[in-house]
Order: C-alpha cells, then sequence, then structure tokens
C-alpha cells in the first residue's frame, strides 16, 4: 500500500521509520516525492496538494494530521473520498490537559493573581469549592468528552452542550439550539471545544457572552474564526467577562499589535493546547489503515454533510 | 462546653450560627469576647493569646485554623496542651486544586507561552506526554497524597518522598535523608508539600536544587522560610531550574521591589494554594470536638517533638 504523507518533514521520518519496523507492506512517501501517483491509495496531509484528483487517480482515503479537518475545503474534494480526522490517545490527553489547566487557573482566579504579582499586589481572594464552580463544555465529541471526565473528577459541576444529543457519564448535557440559552445561563467558566463549521463562526460573540453569568469566563479551544475578538474585550472591559484563555486565533499567528498580546485578563497560547503526539499517532492511523483494509468502520472519519 | 475563637472574625461568626444550628450545647466566644476563662476548654486560633496556662486554666486543646501548626510557638505552650492542625476535605481540595494547576501549567511550559505572549512572540513548543513527565512530592501527609492522587489520574509519572516511609496507592514512595538523592534525581517538576520544621528550614537551596534534572520546575506550597530565596533565583539564572511556582515567602507579604514580583520565571500567589473553607471546616472541627467528648484519638493532633 502507498501512502503520501504531507506535513512535518521531520514528523514524516520519524513515522516512516515507525512503519518500516511495525508495518513493512506500507510504502511511505514523504512529499514533494510520491512515487508512482497512480499507486497511491492514501493521503495523509495537514494541507493536501490541489489537484487530488488528477493527480492521484486511485486515491481512497484522506487523512488529516490534526484533530479538525476544518483546514480542508471540503468542496473542492471528490465527494465519495472519505476524509479522516486524527483520533488519537495523545491528542486527546493534551487537550485534557490544557483545558484542566485553564479551568482550574479561573477557577481560582489565576489572571487576576499573575496580574497583581506584576502590580506588586499581595491581596489574597476568598476561593469557592470547585463543587460550586459550575463549567459548561461545549462540544461533545472525542476531547469535549474526555475533558468533561477530569473535570468531573477534580469536582466541578459540569455541564456539556453539542449540536444533537450526546450522553456522558455523570453530566447533565444538553443539545441544540433550544437548550443553548439554558447551557450558557449554567457557564460559569465556559469551555469552547466545537468544530468549525458554517454554524460555529462567529458563535462566540456579545449575544452569547450576555447568556452567560456575570463574570464568566472563556476557554476557547475551537478553531479561531469561531470567536468575534471585539465582542470579547467589550465583554472583559464591561466586566460581563472577567478573563479568557485563548488558544486559538484568526489569523494565526495573531498580528503584531492586536488587543490581545497585552490584555491583562487574556492568557494567549500559540494554538499548543494540544498536539498530534508522533507515537501513539502513527499507531491510531496504522489501525486505521488495517480496519480500512479489513472493511472496517474507520475512526474519526467526518460526515462530509456537517463538516466534521 | 465553651470555646474561644481568635482569627478572622468574620469566619467566626459564620462557624458560630453553623453551631447554633448543629451543635447548640457548644458555647462559641469571639475573641477578644471569651465568657468566663475559667470554662474554656478549647480555644481555636490562628495566633493563640500570650499566657495560655494563666489565662485559660482549664484549657483542654488548642486547634489551628490552618492545615499547619507552625505559627504557634511549641515551647510556649504548656507539653501537655493537645495541638490540633486542620484536616478538613475543603483545605485539602484547594491545595488539589493548586498543585495541579501549577503541575499542569510547568509540565506545558506555561511560563514560558505567558512570557512569550507579552513579547509579542507566536512560537510553539513540543509537548512530552504527561507519563514521561516526572514529578516528585515531598510531604506524603494528608495533602501530599490528596495531590498525588490527582497527578496519578492524569498520567504523570509521579513519586513521592517523605521523612518517615509511607504508603501511597500507585506511586513509588521514598523516604528520609538517604534516599532523598534519589528521589530528587527523579522530580522534573518538584512539589514542596512539607511542614515547616527545624530540620525543612532552608531545605530549598542550591544543594537540593543541584540534585534535581536539569531544567527542572519547583512547586512551593509548603512554608516560606523553607526556600533559599537567592539560590532559587540562581538557580533560575543559570538554566538548572527553568520556572517556579511559589505561594508562601518569608516574610508575607513578599517585600516591595523584591526580585519575585517580576521575575519572568516565577509565577508568585499571595499564600492562597488552599484555604480552609468555612461549612467543611467547622463540620471537620464539631466531629473533633465529638471525638474529645467520646475520649476518642483526634485527627490531625500533632506530634510535639517531630512538630507537625
Amino acid at each position: 500500500m502507498h501512502i503520501v504523507y504531507k506535513s512535518e518533514p521531520e514528523r514524516g521520518r520519524i513515522w516512516q521509520r515507525w512503519l518500516a519496523e511495525h508495518a513493512p507492506d506500507i510504502q511511505w512517501h514523504i512529499w514533494p516525492e510520491t512515487g508512482d501517483p497512480a499507486m497511491v491509495e492514501a493521503l495523509v496531509a495537514w494541507l493536501p496538494p490541489a489537484d487530488i484528483p488528477a493527480r492521484f487517480p486511485r486515491l481512497k482515503l484522506l487523512f488529516s494530521v490534526g484533530a479538525g479537518a476544518d483546514q480542508f475545503d471540503l468542496h473542492a474534494l471528490p465527494p465519495d473520498l472519505p476524509v479522516i480526522r486524527m483520533v488519537e490517545p495523545g491528542l486527546t490527553q493534551g487537550m485534557v490537559e490544557y483545558v484542566t489547566f485553564a479551568v482550574l487557573g479561573l477557577h481560582r482566579d489565576m489572571p487576576r493573581y499573575f496580574h497583581q504579582q506584576r502590580q506588586q499586589q499581595w491581596l489574597a481572594h476568598r476561593a469557592i469549592p470547585a463543587a460550586q464552580r459550575r463549567v459548561g463544555v461545549m462540544g461533545l465529541g472525542e476531547l469535549g468528552q474526555a475533558a468533561l471526565g477530569q473535570l468531573v473528577a477534580l469536582g466541578f459541576d459540569c455541564t456539556g452542550w453539542s449540536r444533537t444529543p450526546r450522553h456522558c457519564p455523570g453530566v447533565r448535557c444538553w443539545h441544540g439550539d433550544d437548550q443553548l440559552a439554558a447551557f450558557l445561563a449554567h457557564s460559569e467558566i465556559l469551555v469552547c471545544l466545537l468544530p468549525l463549521t458554517e454554524t460555529t463562526r462567529g458563535l462566540l460573540n456579545r449575544t452569547l457572552f450576555s447568556q452567560l453569568p456575570p463574570g464568566a469566563a472563556l476557554v476557547q479551544v475551537g478553531r479561531g474564526p469561531q470567536l468575534a475578538e471585539d465582542d470579547l474585550l467589550q465583554a472583559l472591559a464591561s466586566g460581563q467577562l472577567r478573563a479568557a484563555v485563548i488558544d486559538v486565533t484568526d489569523p494565526e499567528p495573531l498580528p503584531p499589535n492586536h488587543p490581545f498580546w497585552h490584555h491583562p485578563a487574556i492568557w494567549l497560547t500559540p494554538h499548543i493546547a494540544s498536539q498530534t503526539q508522533n507515537e501513539s499517532a502513527i499507531a491510531a492511523l496504522l489501525e486505521n489503515l488495517r480496519r480500512y483494509q479489513r472493511g472496517e468502520p474507520l475512526h474519526g472519519e467526518i460526515d462530509r454533510s456537517r463538516g466534521y
């Protein structure tokens, strides 16, 4: 089986060595090297090459190296080409770590303490128990459910929301537009783990912020275009929000002199909440290739009609 | 039973109301009001009044409102007076939250990212999985064991160290001076939860830092006098340590213009890692009073010979 990889070359070589040991039947080509394009059955890419049908006439599978597939222009891809997101334990664990860090930091007022530190101010504020802190997670896929599991273990009062109904053990889950307001009213700390789609673009805006409890906080680990940045700045200025942890922006990198860089109530990280981990990811990719060869359903195949 | 409380008056009144409802047999006096001093059987205090034996001739118990009793001058107290630290789930949970936040932040290089933010630098660094991150907790009492439980649940490679042998499920525990070096060599993130005693005073010094893996990080949630502050600054300057999260200093508040205020690799908080929670703490205190009345051993009674 011939596969073309088109992303960070260093990772490509690590995966190539791993496959040589664990699956010698797989021929791994690192872009721009492709071998005979007519032999290529799968592409593993962050951004795929243009003209996929003309270039790889026998392509059967397109894998994203990331947790999302929103970087692909789905309309430009052959309609029957399966597109598969990366679902691998390293990526999930990384997101759980980041979300847990951010929620604990917001719960314990850490942006305020770090600002006080820069002001040379030694002043304690009363903390409330996690059981009294209401945390809401939007997006209940692989990552959202795993994050909720950890937040529940820490004792937070958690709820979840997703477009379609989902069940998470021990967590009240809401769904759909009708239940969004009720979910938001419960979310003193709101975590966005939604995929980027036409319905989530711009969703984190002033209307949504106004439905959160006053003084709420945001953890944005979805995709940059979901956030109306000016609305966030306004909500922070008015006190409707007290702090935000932002890992994704639009565009990335964030432009110089953007107000997020120096805002005392914003923690900004450069899209590092979760990174595909080399070892666990290639094992997950191989498992999916074997499923394909056995004719079984793949993990993480996106629904082209929903876009995720 | 008459009890005198000498600490924050607001908390004293909350506890008074709670006891009036749950234990009407207890007469709760808020300092400086004491009722008839000859009737007082227990003191609940952060700093007890001087001349305890003369002032309260029938005193049977001295409770600290905090997790430690190091603020008491034990030599100045009657030798047979039992001294009891606060052991209550709210205090424990708060410490677990803080330590989890700090360890995750150090694990994921957050001090570096927050410094980059202030420099307007968008630059990702590779993260390693928690399973490859070695975390060592010094001090395996109530708080240390609870913190370890949460760190293990997050997948960290954890070990513990204490002066005397302890057993923590799923964690390799070292003890005593002989095994300290082996423990330190394993601690890429070192969490200090030790009590303040003559042997722990100044323990976090250049000798100890030099035994950690290069580029290690420190979470100091013990007591201020345990840390040699100049040695920490030197270890950060040399790169032997890469970051530190500091909740306790000596003195407190930290003096103006102290280098910790503006150090880019130090996160400083004003002794808020864990706060006694009103509701759970008074319930724990009442439980201890009932144990005393029934002649049972108390939770958290300190060993006067060890000082903790």
